[in-house]
């Protein structure tokens, strides 16, 4: 029988698979190609994005030229743009905005074959590194409100146009609702029992271990109780702080180690399925935003993996419900050295 | 610029495409193909599924045999089974059910290769019929309280498996959260201003007409304000009514008419795209649901029609957001004969 989970989370309830087996049968998915042909963001060409807002060079080297590990440029298509004013108002019923913010491109390495689980541990940690360099700079902005920063591998993750290893980042001039909602819980937690919500679950799967995918001294990767994608992960630090950019450089190194672990068990062991990947770090703190003087306490930055492999249908866009045929439980034996029961 | 559009009835913002035109070579889908081989839901091959549960038959045939044009059977691998207690309880800090509905499928017609746009109107309000007769039957059953109905049409939009032309129905021992969202949003409204908040967006798209896609005389056919997907539409009726079981045999025609209408526009001007098609009807009256008392007033049902031409990313999942190349008034010009401005 399936069994209905509730993500603790953000209230979302999934229907899980009643074969605890992983079955590959029912997965459908392009394996990634790197693509051939002229890319912007390899090494060589960087004339051909706009200027950069951020790199990590090679001593000596200048910017806009060659001699780089991690390359930062705004989007030349942006979705959002960083001149002008919100300009918010009404139209009749409706409320809207001018598209006001930023949507950059973070290069990841140099060259165009080398995939995030390719990279060495310092190739990572400078990776980053970047994504901190820009949230503390759009912090200054005080018309941003979150950053968002994510990556899409694989065409069934949506990448399907760009193949060069990259993440992007999006800053925004609200507050993502899925954001708001898990703000919205883990403060109620924490009013209630004067803990995190993060911390408590963290602590629980490692003791229960069923669900644990990766583990070291600083962070765990565990498969969420209510998986809505079958392998999807979690990635968590172990001391709570509700601020990514506040992490330590030892923390970096291990974030590094867990990420490429994590990643590499998905490209060993599923066959390398298109995933999409997402930091979820807490609002910027601004006044007009009611939670932001207890968030220190409530929130715990994290990361969130998501494969690819089983199609959404009308069921989750109607019902906001999942379904997910591989128990997270299955997935972590499958992905992890867990011991089967 | 982009605008940032807040969609009414559920609070999400979507980032709207700068560029007012259509553009399809941003589009990528596969075509609807109608396979072959053995199908359990073709006449005649009745007794290769479950046996039926309701059916639209010819005078004097068999249930479960040949001689229909609409049939309903359970699902082989449901997501949800009919037997057995919820079972509510807690694991840990988590919490979970047994998975208790039901999940059924429609055959809405014994032709393997006619697609719902293809059918006679006629054809199309025996689909409709059986939904509600299904919907009717269920809410009886006092461990359901929603009743979801959706078409998945193409790969994209899901349909791996299934080429026949089919919807389902799951009922669901909750409310899904995107239901109860809206009803908390449209409750809201109607307490501030003792008016249906759907009833308020149809007058003023009616009045506006600049992303009507078709109208007749009991329904409307519109592409939303905050459109999260290119080509979206929603189709309301005209007159209020929080609960799709009660349409009488006009409007049932009505709504055949406009659903053949707008599905026909899709496949002649966007090139037959994947959809998935969902009712988003009133939840089953429950006194454990607080908003049962009011939610004749607050609740208007309708029907979303959401083509998938377009990834779905990180960025959407991550956040909430969408991003919609296509404006909701660009869709609206192309999909229907509304004038260029």
């Amino acid at each position: 029988m399936t069994q209905m989970r509730k993500d603790i989370f953000t209230d979302r309830w999934v229907i899980v698979g009643e074969n605890d087996g992983v079955q590959p049968r029912d997965f459908r998915f392009e394996k990634f190609t790197s693509g051939t042909g002229f890319c912007p963001f390899c090494e060589g060409n960087e004339a051909a994005t706009p200027p950069e807002v951020f790199a990590i060079r090679n001593r000596g080297s200048s910017p806009n030229g060659p001699g780089w590990s991690v390359r930062v440029v705004p989007n030349s298509r942006p979705r959002l743009r960083i001149e002008g004013d919100l300009g918010r108002r009404a139209e009749a019923l409706h409320d809207l905005m001018n598209g006001v913010g930023a949507h950059e491109i973070i290069a990841e390495t140099a060259r165009h074959d080398r995939n995030l689980h390719e990279l060495e541990i310092r190739e990572i940690s400078d990776i980053i590194r970047a994504y901190i360099a820009r949230i503390v700079d759009l912090e200054g902005d005080t018309r941003v409100r979150y950053v968002l920063i994510f990556k899409n591998y694989g065409v069934g993750a949506g990448a399907l146009t760009i193949s060069h290893p990259i993440s992007q980042l999006m800053a925004l001039p609200v507050t993502p609702r899925a954001v708001k909602t898990k703000l919205m819980i883990a403060r109620d937690y924490f009013a209630l029992k004067e803990r995190c919500i993060y911390c408590d679950v963290l602590q629980q799967e490692l003791k229960a271990r069923k669900r644990l995918i990766a583990e070291n001294e600083d962070f765990v990767a565990f498969a969420p109780f209510a998986s809505r994608f079958p392998f999807e992960m979690c990635v968590l630090p172990k001391s709570h702080s509700s601020t990514f950019s506040r992490i330590s450089a030892a923390q970096m190194e291990n974030l590094a180690r867990i990420l490429r672990d994590v990643l590499q068990k998905l490209e060993q062991r599923i066959d390398g399925p298109p995933y999409n990947l997402s930091l979820h770090d807490r609002p910027f703190p601004r006044p007009r935003e009611g939670y932001w003087k207890t968030i220190e306490d409530d929130f715990h930055w994290h990361i969130e993996i998501l494969p690819q492999v089983f199609p959404i249908t009308g069921f989750e866009w109607a019902s906001g419900f999942f379904y997910n045929p591989v128990s997270p439980e299955a997935a972590a034996r499958y992905l992890s050295l867990v011991p089967s029961a």
